[in-house]
């Protein structure tokens, strides 16, 4: 869903400016902060799952799929965050067009070559 | 299946139509088509490459060595090519915004998901 | 390094067979365990600040570039460990021979591949 | 670099030596040559295939899905292959024990974090 962003929107930051706007003070994953807020804590939980099994000297191969399982939930949560950017912050910007279209562009191309390399 | 679009698909719809505009007819990355295809060749001579090593006996290590490195063309390939898609097709859907833009963004989600993924 | 495991190993355990040994009681990263925990805390560290950085609406892309740290840190968790089943664990079985090589090639095979794809 | 190792690898070494032995003359995919090289013309049809789309302007996203399959193709190439390394030339080395197992380890585990991160 692209985001609907009102006039107000730059009220709220005084000394706001309209070409420095949404994106500069709400990301564009906020509706959905809470379920973003829940994966973590449960990646967080097989990070934490994970030592247990170290100190409990699991053989490495269990180890290694719980591993793979965290990696996994990892980039879950990226390509979710990313689907946000892009239909929020990257959608806002090129609605208004201009040089900061262009740079949100690449700067979301960065980020999905960062994921893509991780 | 890939979806055959040819160069009529908007002499199908006579007056085309304001909504379903420019990547419906001329994907993102036509202005640099030329680098692209010179990129994909140099990939195809990494795979012919690969069979020559394989086809006299090289060391299994020496192999992986290039597959490694034509996997990461392969995804340079990719990077490139989303980047192109990000800043031309679903710029100009969401330019236009409505439906398409939504649909726009989606299919652009996936497509990364699928690249990170892979 | 390929560890020396010696004909008393199995005497260690009362009851302990040749035919189940060395890596179904202790894992082959036990020389390092510290360092693993030390690194997992460290991760662990890693996805909390990540849930800091979503709890203080941090910009989405701020956000991606600290998943992609934390993949990269999980990945080179994981690499660790399997140089280390395959310096201890595989050789072992390797060593020994018979089926339980065969075994143990396949079940580090099949965690590579499941590696390689997360 | 990929090294060059001959046919006549072995018979510079009259009658071979136990130290210096099959993994220095033929690789440990031997045996599956043919499906190895089958494979790889798949993947350089592929490759092939992907030219074909951006010569006809196919639209950006189907070419995407073509180079994730191609991506996959080749990692599962490289899968199979390390397989087929750690069941012969690794357990080779191993079964011989001494500095070249230690080697053997250490390259096998350098190629995997290779292909991990590519």
């Amino acid at each position: 869903m692209v985001a609907k962003r009102t006039a107000t929107d730059g009220a709220a930051r005084p000394g706001g400016s309209a070409t420095h706007g949404y994106q500069h003070r709400k990301p564009g994953y906020l509706a959905s902060k809470d379920d973003h807020l829940k994966r973590l804590r449960r990646i967080e939980g097989q990070v934490r799952g994970l030592q247990r099994l170290v100190e409990n000297d699991t053989y490495c191969i269990d180890v290694l799929t719980q591993v793979s399982a965290a990696t996994k939930a990892l980039e879950a949560f990226a390509i979710g965050l990313l689907d946000e950017h892009l239909s929020h912050c990257v959608a806002e910007a090129l609605s208004r067009g201009g040089a900061e279209a262009d740079e949100k562009v690449r700067e979301a191309s960065a980020a999905i070559a960062r994921l893509v390399r991780s």
